[in-house]
């Protein structure tokens, strides 16, 4: 039974990158199923990846093989990976883009991919993309193992991403991600902020100077344009404006701290 | 036999959004194709979406499953959806989505979608798109029937979507949207507007001030940068610049009107 | 055994004519897997298409339908062909898109494509993807021949693309298209450059009055923002910035001359 592969990527959809990938998928394992992560990262933004991939991986079955390619160490000596993290398989570039997988789950077997078991018809310097990366995890889809595709790494490379600030007094998060309709992303967790607030506990949040007032259920709990703060759709603290977009109106960009004390 | 899918959003591509539908589409009913629409409807439009989606469904095969989600709406305590409109199903949020799909058929059955029989993982209070509309479109997909997904609800929210103004002097049409080219297609049907100007009958456009000449077979009847007016692929009135961008060179933009005269 | 089809198109993404696309080639050959090359060619820009197509069918497997519509002439008494090139086989206008494809194998047979063949529910006069070019891909994914689509044509429409101006003292390149990445992707080939310069021979680039060293196997080979100059992925000679967008730090655009001599 072929898997599912999904493909995260900086390459956009305006050249044919992303489509010769699926091309070289499909001439490996012609039953999987691909499905698009986002090929809009932005480029070489190793971190916004990470995020972005972490974020989504709960929301596909079992077996799914996750192909990250953001990548600008590509022809350099950087290993390309095949990760076994148990409910599901990692594929992409040793530069960190899977750190916040490895608290999801233990790495069962980690492969640096060796390319002379992935028989490609020829192999560029620039595009490991369609040559190393979508044949590895055509492969797996297929069924195979990644102690199939190269030998054993102890070491994976792992990137220094925001953690919130926990004192007794407060909580500092900090903006990971602005999507689509400007809502904030921050780095807490609600498995962070609930023990610390207390379940219903009453919260006074402040965005750059801006009281955004208690933590709700959604934006609905507020009037329009007024800003709101809430657990988003991947478990994290959010800020967004109703029916507007936080990151203009509030003023706040990535990295930008949000802060939480009790009232 | 799992049936197809569609996907009409204003979640943009950016974001993992759209992938997380497709992975949770995945894990309900695996053999299900899912085809993109667009993801690019303007953020919260519901009236665009409306439109966008009954343009398309005469393309799709018997029994597909489309899905819409343009949701201004979500976490308040608007309905979701599930219609059997006979040759293709509607889901979606209960906000006006549907309305011109009213027409295309009679609804033989529209469920309240009731999240118990959705039995989703976790359900978030802001990604319904995720957590109630593809695990209902899934099931559906699978064979389900809206029945299956929740109670029947007797009316439906509707919108008041531009019609065109007909006397026995002139045709007000109106631009319900501007395509990628810089078409503009208006809300006049040819069923509508043939029998007002006989088949063949000489008529005078005008968009703007713009007289537009007569009714062509399409673009290609006038010379280049000329504005022209035609049957679009949809079965609407559309109005063109050769090879130019028609919403710009005329200066049109959504609701302006075009008016039509014998001559 | 449905094969695969894909799609390159000047259509954008944000109306549904990818989408109507592909629901008319699922009414006819559901099991075909539809894999998008890329919809964001500039407008009507058929010179684009060609070589981002070409550039792109070594990716896929034999018997792949490669659908191309970039159209201008939609609606004109341009043909609509179907042409099986051998290992894959070619659908769309005959306005030269297929131009770089000739020069990669053999015509077996090329037919002019015959919508009485095609029986489509309706056919628009503007909107040959859906009514025309999808359901001709999707009867050839079938397993229908291009005999079976229409009548044998004996010439094709082709362009005059760009060619490298190659002398005994120097070779002249041009760029034919830039990247997402701001890489200029140029009209010189491996197989062009490398008997003149001979493997390994020093050469001397420059990009517009900018040196750019010689002939590097990747962007990795400089340092930090540095241009460089390689054979990239699709076996072109391609001019890049190591992290930078090459079109706009060397201020080049498409058509302007890269000159390589001899140390």
């Amino acid at each position: 039974m072929a898997s599912l592969i999904t493909l995260l990527t900086d390459f956009g959809t305006s050249d044919t990158f992303v489509g010769q990938m699926k091309g070289m998928i499909a001439r490996i394992a012609p039953e999987a199923q691909v499905v698009d992560l986002s090929h809009e990262v932005p480029a070489q933004d190793i971190a916004a990846a990470a995020i972005l991939l972490a974020d989504a991986v709960d929301a596909f079955p079992d077996n799914t093989v996750h192909v990250a390619v953001v990548d600008p160490g590509v022809g350099t000596e950087r290993a390309a990976l095949a990760v076994d993290l148990g409910r599901f398989k990692f594929v992409g570039p040793d530069n960190g883009l899977i750190t916040p997988l490895l608290d999801s789950g233990a790495v069962r077997y980690a492969a640096k991919l060796d390319p002379a078991r992935l028989k490609p018809k020829r192999r560029s310097h620039t595009f490991h993309g369609r040559d190393v990366f979508a044949p590895a995890a055509a492969y797996l889809a297929r069924g195979d193992r990644p102690t199939d595709l190269g030998e054993h790494v102890r070491t994976i490379v792992t990137l220094d991403l925001p953690q919130p600030d926990i004192t007794d007094e407060r909580v500092v998060a900090h903006v990971l991600l602005i999507d689509h309709f400007g809502n904030l992303i921050t780095d807490l967790r609600e498995d962070a902020l609930l023990p610390w607030g207390e379940k219903d506990a009453p919260l006074q949040i402040d965005a750059a100077g801006t009281p955004i007032g208690g933590l709700r259920r959604t934006f609905a709990d507020v009037a329009e344009s007024e800003p709101v703060a809430y657990i988003g759709s991947s478990g994290r603290l959010e800020v967004a404006v109703r029916n507007g977009h936080a990151g203009r109106v509030l003023g706040l960009k990535r990295g930008d701290a949000i802060e939480i004390r009790r009232v």
